[in-house]
């Protein structure tokens, strides 16, 4: 079925796709069924897909190139957490009538910006249509020395849990694209609008922390830091406690948790924030703090993994300034 | 979201995804951000991925196991055609509404079903919400030893042209379900809806071409006869002629042309045939002839590689018997 509004599937391909694919020397420039690679002698493939679609992870009005960005970013994030080094990306993009060539032309011009960002390349994909909303798949593939990619179930009673940046920008800056927080100075507002749309995969920190062997568990925040915490816990058999007051803010979202102190669940629970999450031994800690001087990251040390004693693993529980557990209504997204 | 027709994520990936990568190392018991994948020394790992959505690669009220063993073997199909042993494959789903507990069951058991067929096992994916049609994109990873794969760009002129199988059942068997050739004899139809419904990827056929060194182009007919076959010719640099009375034509196919020979558009460019096209030159003829019985799987010589000589690369001719040019009003399948 040709398009009014787009040109045909492989007349796309040869315009969009094709140059995308252009310096992956195993993508047979999309000229062939399949890709080729070669992983690097000593190293193991590391492989993540993760898919998003029009009115559930994304607002059908978002850019184009933002909805690439962040469909190619939340994959890059899990290799971060893995400490490992992207490679290159196979796609799936089932599109609808409304998807025009301009909408075509933004969305590959979003990742060929991140392609160069993160020294990555198309390897292959395939175009569909779709009387249902636009649905993009990424497969990345990424590498780490056999043997050393970074768990979820690594994490020892007595590690500290650390996260990177600051967490509840991005599903605050979903509200705000929603109505709320009408007050909200536009640079507060742009910020966690900017944090829900394009997230900062931390392949930087994950690299240095597989390199440099600090992190025992480590995995991207992509559920919430309760949901995700609790990961670490059922993989590694232990439970966690969190404390509010430790948690890294953005300005903006102090200020909007001070107006309405009922936020704590969304930041904690919201998900899409794509900041690591990792447990390290107490004796990281300076190193840890160098690091993050380093990277010119905000490292936090948030909590502590226990051992269960009594609950179940995986039991995660955020304490107020006295210690006290503070009851959440909800623990972290789920997609269904 | 919870649906009150199946249950929640984690749930549905602990009682029916989980299961289907049990026996897979590499992913991680589905417990972890990512899978892991260490290619044999000598090997070089081959990548496709292919998505179908609903109402659009298949009928919304077609058997779940055969919608995922369909998903599964087009890809696995690409695989056959470039002489790779397949590895394993990730899959994302979009589930709608309507997608209740039983027809997940069976999905996953149509998955299972064609991972103990194939010798392969699931490495990892996501499940995600859709307000559109059910959507499936696999990616399959398997091997070739380095420097082998069988390309499309690898065709000389005078090599025969060959494909496997039948051409044109798959075609004929979703006009079938559509209400078509209502008197067709059930044995016929039951034939063409399995042959639309389950393709049967080369996997055999294609290892073989390449460890025996048989073929020199080769990929899999998914558009259609006329536009696969041109797929070869412009990445070689080739015309290519098909005889029509060459065709192979299960007795279902046969009859049905018969009685109504404008089919033969559907049959050369209707696509969804998933059998192998490769070129071969004619000193290969024995031994192929030698495979194919070996096999027990129809080899067929249908037409030649020629030099472009005017007109354009990819130029594929559809010859009758007296060797004048059959028209076509389509020259295969294309997406939109």
């Amino acid at each position: 079925m040709a398009s009014a509004k787009r040109p045909g599937e492989f007349e796309l391909i040869r315009r969009y796709f094709a140059p995308l694919a252009a310096a992956t020397p195993g993508a047979l420039g999309l000229g062939d069924d399949v890709a080729l690679l070669t992983p690097r002698a000593g190293t193991e493939l590391v492989l993540k897909t993760d898919g998003v679609v029009g009115g559930v992870h994304f607002l059908t009005d978002d850019p184009p190139d933002q909805i690439a960005r962040k469909a190619l970013r939340v994959n890059l994030s899990d290799l971060a957490a893995k400490g490992a080094a992207p490679l290159g990306y196979l796609m799936t993009c089932a599109l609808d009538a409304s998807v025009d060539e301009p909408w075509i032309a933004s969305f590959c011009a979003g990742l060929a910006a991140d392609q160069a960002e993160f020294g990555i390349g198309l390897l292959g994909g395939d175009t569909m249509s779709t009387p249902g909303p636009v649905s993009i798949s990424i497969m990345v593939l990424g590498e780490v020395p056999i043997g050393r990619v970074l768990r979820r179930n690594a994490a020892k009673p007595g590690d500290l849990v650390f996260v990177s940046g600051t967490l509840g920008d991005a599903v605050l800056g979903l509200k705000r694209l929603r109505g709320r927080f009408p007050a909200m100075p536009k640079a507060e507002s742009d910020h966690l609008i900017d944090r829900y749309r394009l997230p900062q995969p931390r392949l930087r920190l994950g690299g240095a922390l597989l390199e440099e062997g600090l992190a025992r568990a480590s995995l991207d925040i992509s559920d919430g830091l309760i949901a995700d915490l609790g990961h670490v816990g059922e993989q590694s058999g232990l439970a966690a406690e969190v404390e509010r007051d430790r948690l890294p803010l953005s300005p903006a979202a102090a200020r909007a948790l001070d107006e309405d102190p009922a936020l704590i669940v969304d930041i904690v629970a919201g998900g899409d924030d794509y900041e690591l999450l990792f447990t390290a031994p107490a004796a990281a800690r300076a190193t840890l703090a160098d690091l993050g001087r380093r990277l010119n990251l905000r490292l936090t040390e948030v909590g502590r993994m226990i051992e269960p004693s009594g609950s179940s693993p995986g039991t995660v529980r955020l304490l107020d300034g006295q210690g006290r557990e503070i009851p959440l209504a909800r623990r972290g997204w789920e997609h269904f």
